[in-house]
């Protein structure tokens, strides 16, 4: 299969994904409304992103090497979806951490600027020629991608330590899986046709469109439907207390 | 009068009107500090980029159809200013349906990211030289806009309800308003140089000038002073209810 | 020395700065944690953009007249730099004020408002060509800049001054050094070669280097040591008052 089928699965599987999430998300409490408009309007961006890379406005020729005649296709397209949704991203898992409310802004502060960073020279990575100048920003790439493991497995880990049991084990669950899906983009970037080249261009868009429908709509949906399960429990806990406050009166 | 008549003239209305917003707006309590602000400075942004319009820095030179001869002047300007200045009007209507504290953070955040999309799409509209992809665009961005108007006059005028009688009333007179003047972008748009070329150039800028001053100065100026009459209304309930509790120790 | 000699500094310099202040930071409460981030991360996003300008990715010649066939460099990754550095410093400016907790979110959203326009109009001022069209640009990002001393000197320095008198001193040197420090840029870039060119392009280059180290290093050091003397004398008050009020029981 093409290039061009892959960006157009995934400008349809984003928006059916996306509707999806936004239908069967709840919004009984402000934490659950918030999860689910973060984890519903994520894969819309992507589809508009995938929308424009499809219709070619989203890619420019690059020389493979400077001067050379030779060119590869470079998808700027992705950096823009991944500057907004990945931020998104992290903010729905500070969500899923802390249901009782958002604390640790600072901490927070700086995973998601260290994810701008992330993005930011990873754009710098696939736009550059010249080998040894491509490398070093894919370095300072994983380097930030480091800063935002540190707070997703320290401070967050932390905070939903602090609520009760099943919060933490989502948290954990998502997180994990989250660390592990992003951790395929580098692989897959650094093998492509914007590093080594050892991917075919067509590999690298497939491999990419399959992590970033398992990033957004599978974990997103994941996830919408595990806030909604605490939410659940939560609000019959509240009718217990009601209940039993109504006959002790 | 010519489109450089009209960038220079909003230029200069922009910019006394939002001086004029600054000067007569009070800043009382903090919401007042914030819905004056957010009206000062959005026609002060709207001034910068109409500048930038004006020194041919803000527009480029697109054929009317692929490797056309013809061309036509592409103001991507507009789509600057629109990216600061809408989600500032949409956060200022925010504050005005919830003078008591802004609740509903997910919905907000929602409509923010819906008008950024309405606004990123709009531009790839009007950058687009293909037919089937400008309109692809003309209809993902309209889309996006019925996401602003659902958090609008669902989630907002639900808030809105929870305030006092007056906050609704300025609330839906104020929504209202904006519904109707934004609705006009889109037809202006679809009519003028970047969409079917109905409208002349000069016709288009024209009558965006127009109703860029309308939603912005004059939007601006009565929401501002709407505002103001709450605060009053706020602080003289206050004065009597310290005085009665005074009179009443 | 040359262009590339303060650039590479810069890079080593900013890199070594922020993990500095990330290393020394502490984070014992939620104000000191987002202090230590913003002043440890805008240093490390300076070391990026630095990096950009070293590759020579972050400039590009610019004719120094219309139609001239003498060019410049350009150095627009400064402004990529500033748009993400500059409104981080005063948010670290804003905590500084009001260690008890942000207030007057409608000001600090005017400042951050008006540096990103001061910072976006010098953006127009250092890419432009024509001359009238360049001063113009100069003139509306010095506006911008008193709007951001204006907010900085009245309405943050008012909140210190609700704080206890060590918070006020310290704001008062804190905004009193970003004030004198962040005055030194539009004289340098007036001066240099985007503005009359009086100081040669290697001069403008090592100034602005020497500036940003002073402006993001130096700065962020004292006011993080500072932070940390406060939460010290918070923690010690804090010790004291449980170990009387145990003495009291």
């Amino acid at each position: 299969m093409t290039s061009q089928f892959w960006l157009w699965f995934d400008v349809i599987a984003m928006l059916a994904g996306g509707s999806l999430i936004l239908a069967i998300g709840k919004r009984r409490t402000g934490h659950e409304e918030a999860h689910t408009v973060i984890h519903g309007i994520v894969p819309i961006i992507a589809a508009c992103l995938y929308l424009l890379m499809a219709t070619g406005q989203g890619s420019i020729l690059l020389p493979i090497l400077p001067g050379s005649a030779t060119t590869r296709i470079f998808y700027f397209g992705r950096y823009i979806d991944w500057t907004f949704t990945t931020p998104l991203l992290l903010m729905g898992l500070a969500y899923t951490s802390m249901p009782s409310g958002l604390r640790r802004g600072g901490a927070i502060l700086g995973m998601l600027l260290a994810d701008v960073m992330m993005i930011g020279t990873a754009l710098a990575f696939g736009a550059s020629v010249v080998e040894w100048i491509k490398w070093t920003w894919f370095i300072v790439s994983c380097v930030a991608f480091l800063g935002v493991y540190y707070v997703m497995w320290v401070a967050l880990l932390q905070e939903a330590g602090r609520e009760r049991a099943k919060v933490r084990s989502d948290y954990v669950r998502d997180a994990a899986i989250l660390s592990v899906l992003w951790f395929l983009y580098p692989v897959i970037l650094g093998l492509g046709t914007d590093g080594t080249g050892i991917l075919s261009s067509t590999t690298s868009v497939a491999l990419i469109a399959i992590v970033d429908l398992l990033s957004k709509v599978a974990y997103g949906l994941l996830s919408t439907v595990s806030t909604g399960k605490l939410v659940d429990e939560d609000l019959n806990d509240e009718g217990k207390v009601t209940a039993s406050a109504r006959r002790a009166a």
